[in-house]
């Protein structure tokens, strides 16, 4: 059995929203069980992550790791058209993952106690985000 | 066709273990040919790798890179309740990956001949880790 | 309902190939019209990718990003068995993805518009590397 539905989440900006529970709702709309779900970010500036759900501090401290590795307005960077953000934006996206597969049972993502889906803008500006679901069991 | 089946997994503090026969005893007791696995670590300071099977200085020098890129004690963070390593094993396991899906066929995971699937607990101390590795075809 | 197809690309060195045409005509050959395709690439020196499909410094500022986060030749590694880029090319595969799982619908990857996905060579030479795409739907 397949389901496929669409969200969209306006982000406010650079920084990681909960999406467990609009997920969670999306597999309570398909009736599957047991099997597993794709979530997919049909952008390349914006991510998923699985990382806790309990202190905010470390959705801060990834930011601030995250920021690091790919820098905002770094010199080297050849793509920047749409200003500093833009080029670590996409390499921050590829660092982390544009799609995610889960574990379902009894029609709920099989997470950790301390487990949350995110979404996580890269863009300084909030924007508005397309996200597929596929469901499979 | 799907199957579920949870496997719990002791760590002896940081580094990696090959979990790729595990992944395949649950296959075999699937009693599913061909189709995809999905593992999932469900917890935010361990993580999955696809990687070399042969030489172990490989998931050696891994850990030397991971520890650049997210050290532990890093005076920025402050998410940092359960000792030094706490916030850089949640990076490491945001770089890496909570969720892996691998392709199966006669029964198998199909890995080129030099990559294992590893489980890679991020914390200093050992765990109990538990993973759901969910079986479709 | 699944479906299994290996593909074999060869690529010219460091640098990443569009590989979403070769992936939407296994899904073509496969019938199946909704679902999720899952990729994987069977080395442990190459990845996958979805980034940005229309301006090429996007990946070649990419390139420069990898090298700094796991540079060729870094005093620090023991497994340098195949050269400089040896080590260095298992850490951006670990950095990046082996095994990716996108939707599909109407027999296509669904992908936003400015997404494409790329085959990544982190070896200095050019490899022919396998890739195994199951369908699932």
């Amino acid at each position: 059995m397949v389901a496929q539905q669409g969200l969209e989440i306006t982000t406010r900006g650079r920084g990681s929203l909960d999406i467990t529970a609009a997920v969670n709702a999306v597999l309570r709309d398909s009736g599957i069980g047991c099997g597993i779900a794709n979530i997919c970010v049909q952008h390349t500036s914006a991510s998923l992550m699985v990382t806790e759900n309990a202190d905010p501090d470390v959705r801060r401290d990834l930011e601030t790791i995250f920021s690091r590795l790919a820098p905002d307005g770094d010199p080297a960077y050849r793509h920047d058209l749409e200003g500093e953000d833009d080029m670590a934006a996409h390499a921050r996206s590829v660092l982390s993952e544009v799609s995610l597969t889960l574990p379902v049972a009894e029609g709920r993502l099989q997470l950790g106690t301390w487990q949350g889906v995110f979404l996580w803008e890269h863009r300084s500006h909030g924007q508005r985000r397309r996200l597929l679901v596929t469901v499979i069991g």
